[in-house]
């Protein structure tokens, strides 16, 4: 057996776990990972001994602590939210609803985190959840800031649609994302969900390149434009937070 | 090459990263890992492949963003976290110094969310760190409940002193964990740093079981035992929002 083929069937058995999967028993994972049961299992023993997997009393699997502390410790994900997180509470406390940053990963927006408070308005994010970059006001700012080539790739389609309102037409997304690059921001009314408007700007580290995308989310009403200027100017507060030589919050 | 051997290699890359590390080059790690610079630059560029590490313009290596979301994913701790967040934030606002979580891995607690505000006071701890258990409040409150064989194994010591009132003393440490156990907090002026108080207190889940703690950290005057009051409260709040079938924040 190749080390290379090794590592690729560990990726397989972490690939397994979906973003709804709190615990998988071995036979679901082998088959998601297209492992016969026996190299699952004997896989998935060693990471367990390793801390990356553990077992439940009733042996079925999750990812284990020690995975999380080795990706989190030298994360960019880690130093940005630990750059952004004291400009989001404020944010949070001001708006009053979901709170998050996202970075582009591939064509989707990968949210890295979010505050919520119970009462908020519908949202179908979730921290380390993905949503196709098209459909929502992160995306759509991520997207006006990435390589021309992955923008003509998006571009080219299929465009989902979410509700009536997402953004499916080619020649319309292209404009929308136009318009985010000269305004600043995108705002999105029922682009995801009917009842929420997203409204996104984006986060420049301190060379000026749009590294992650700032956004909240609130009920789809004529008060949400109102959100633009706080955001905006949160926005700042995180880049300057990410200049080097800066006391870290 | 056995599939064992392949996978504690890329545990000991990982492993490679400590704390501070934004970024090694591949001789760095492979030392670290005690692999040859060969075998090391291999499963580092399979790593790259997969995403779990990425590789900077100057070729320094760092743990990818694919590899955290995975992590994330299905961990145990973001599930706490999440629960735990608002009223996180509550106790951040309230409070205004660092409010954190941590849970015991081995004998040391790690710190999985921690809100901090630029003017705080001075604090050891930072995401995905760890502090020995015996040490510092979040510690002696896990501790106190932790199994028989693992506080009979620190108080079998060492016990390393960070100021000259960290607890080092084994028939001490015991009455402070039987006193954390009766008292339901830990509150420990100057444990961790002279100028610094940290508070914790127990979170247990819907069966009872102590899972994580939760603690502040505050200037280490004789105002920060004011602050039990609204931890306690805190920790209920997060117990009931870990309760099955709880509508989630």
């Amino acid at each position: 057996m190749a080390g290379e083929s090794v590592l690729s069937r560990v990726v397989r058995i972490f690939e397994a776990f979906g973003p709804d999967d709190q615990a998988l028993g071995v036979t679901q994972i082998a088959r998601r990972a297209g492992l016969h049961v026996a190299t699952a299992s004997r896989l998935v023993d060693e990471l367990v001994r390793h801390g990356w997997l553990r077992r439940d009393p009733d042996r079925r699997v999750r990812i284990g602590v020690r995975m999380w502390e080795l990706a989190s410790r030298a994360s960019p994900a880690l130093t940005l939210r630990e750059a952004a997180m004291p400009y989001m509470e404020d944010l949070h406390a001001v708006v009053g609803h979901h709170t998050q940053l996202g970075v582009l990963e591939g064509r989707e927006v990968l949210f890295i985190e979010r505050l919520s408070s119970p009462e908020a308005v519908v949202n179908l994010t979730r921290i380390a959840g993905r949503l196709p970059a098209h459909v929502s006001s992160s995306g759509l700012v991520l997207l006006a800031h990435a390589p021309r080539d992955l923008q003509e790739s998006v571009l080219a389609g299929p465009l989902a649609a979410y509700t009536p309102h997402t953004v499916t037409d080619p020649g319309r997304l292209r404009a929308v994302l136009a318009d985010v690059r000269r305004s600043g921001v995108a705002f999105c009314r029922g682009h995801v969900d009917e009842r929420a408007a997203g409204i996104a700007v984006p986060l420049r580290d301190a060379d000026g390149a749009v590294v992650a995308a700032l956004s909240v989310v609130v009920p789809n009403d004529d008060n949400a434009r109102m959100q633009i200027p706080a955001l905006k100017a949160a926005a700042r507060g995180v880049t300057r937070a990410m200049r080097p030589g800066m006391p870290r919050p």
